[in-house]
């Protein structure tokens, strides 16, 4: 009889969709004909851990909508690759200046700083890289390039909002948050999860994609929100990276701008909202339900 | 009657297509949702000059091949939104640390370090944005994206070997300089040559590529070298960059490596590669040739 697990702890398959996107990361760097310092780069950013959280959306939106997780593999590479860029960058001294990333130093503090901004370059270039080179089909590395890029690009003009202020002037803190938010961290989640569809389907799951978007981005928004609750509550030895530090650096988080208890039940009612999208996909979006629940109560 | 240019002189068209792009660009970036301060620092960094090179080489090549150059538009954008991008990352002060550029203040001298490297990133986006919005033809696109990619990342890896010395070791000085220039500078041009010729075409001018590729590759190593030519003989204030600037720093150029006068016998010897693969093109290649005549004269 199976026990039913902890709240807080991860169901078992994520563990075994991480270690498989690992290896396949892990490949793929190995496949490309890079200097060695370069690759080393690349490797201590990309294969230092991580909860591989992106690319295992992506893997079980192409379940959800009834698709082959295999096909959408190079989608599930490419989301991880930008997501590590994106690290890279954003740990730079000119950003967030952060020494330590998943219980290690930074890139820039083990490599050197020019080249912490070449290897992100490299990697969001190999990012895109990933979904075109041998790709099966123009047609559909063309449509996944497009729905990727459009998650890069909000991603990076929510992380120059959030750093330098540039949209500030516009709007209330909580409408400038929620735009952050859904830039910062949301829009990538959104093109992980869209891609697994469209990879995974080979472009057939058009009717499935509006309830995997919506789960997308409710997910990516509670994401958020529970790491600026974490990052109230937990210690830098837990988290594993620098915690109090947006707090500290006067950041908008939702914390700050409405309170711990209203930022509890914003998760509840996105996770709620998560859920309904999954009821509408159907018992193929089981896993991608269960994921849901534990970011909802994860404690790192 | 036509009285004949000056060697040094560049041909009129060349002016009329940059002041063209020149347009496109602006069209282009004011056609993004983008918040003011980071629109601003695009603008800096992409519309402040430039000879236009490699997007005048894409239409060009558009031509050669019986294309149309109005097809190849988006992969012009795409591959100068490519060049600013690696002239902004290029800049920063962890790199070559550069006060000027175009005769004005490089953009993190203007706009901050953050928003440099921010801004860099997003044109990087932004690149592989143009070439997968609104595209008529997702295979199409699908192709434009694997050319132009794979670029992008030979010139990474070839500005970090520049830069930080990473295959230092293997080879001779002389093969390292031309794995450099080729790599660096070379592999952009061939991909704007290429994309140029794809996009033009539809596709369909597969069996010029080869000729295309050939023109692309004499003519970007010849363009670096006559870049290491100019950056010894010619000053800060005529090139508007600075100069005797990689010869200070000891950096690998052809006229350190091979001497002056081999360096000029290596221009001959590229411009007479590129002109024959114009005449395997045949008289719509015309334009094509007239580039190549006028990149091995130029003085900055």
């Amino acid at each position: 009889m199976p026990t039913a697990r902890t709240a807080a702890s991860p169901p078992a398959f994520l563990g075994d969709l991480a270690r498989s996107i690992d290896d396949r990361l892990a490949g793929f760097v190995s496949s490309r004909d890079l200097p060695g310092p370069l690759r080393r780069a690349v490797e201590h950013a990309l294969l230092g851990g991580g909860k591989r959280l992106r690319p295992i959306l992506t893997l079980l939106s192409a379940q959800a909508v009834g698709g082959s997780p295999a096909r959408a593999e190079p989608a599930a590479l490419a989301v991880e690759l930008v997501h590590a860029f994106s690290l890279v960058h954003d740990d730079l001294p000119a950003l967030d200046n952060d020494d330590l990333r998943r219980g290690r130093p930074t890139l820039h503090r083990a490599h050197g700083e020019a080249m912490a901004i070449l290897t992100g370059d490299l990697m969001l270039g190999l990012a895109v890289e990933a979904l075109v080179t041998d790709a099966p089909d123009d047609a559909l590395a063309g449509r996944l390039v497009a729905e990727l890029i459009s998650g890069v690009n909000a991603m990076i003009v929510g992380q120059a909002d959030d750093t330098l202020g540039v949209r500030a002037g516009g709007g209330s803190d909580a409408e400038r948050l929620e735009s952050i938010h859904r830039q910062k961290t949301g829009a990538l989640i959104r093109a992980a999860c869209r891609m697994g569809a469209i990879a995974g389907s080979g472009g057939t799951a058009q009717a499935a994609l509006p309830a995997v978007t919506r789960y997308a981005e409710a997910v990516g928004l509670m994401f958020q929100i529970v790491d600026d609750l974490l990052d109230v509550e937990q210690t830098t030895e837990h988290l594993g990276k620098s915690a109090g530090k947006d707090a500290d650096a006067g950041k908008l988080t939702y914390p700050v701008v409405h309170g711990v208890e209203a930022s509890r039940d914003a998760v509840a009612r996105l996770r709620a909202e998560a859920l309904s999208a999954c009821e509408a996909l159907g018992p193929s979006a089981g896993r991608l339900a269960e994921v849901c629940e534990f970011l909802a109560v994860r404690t790192r």
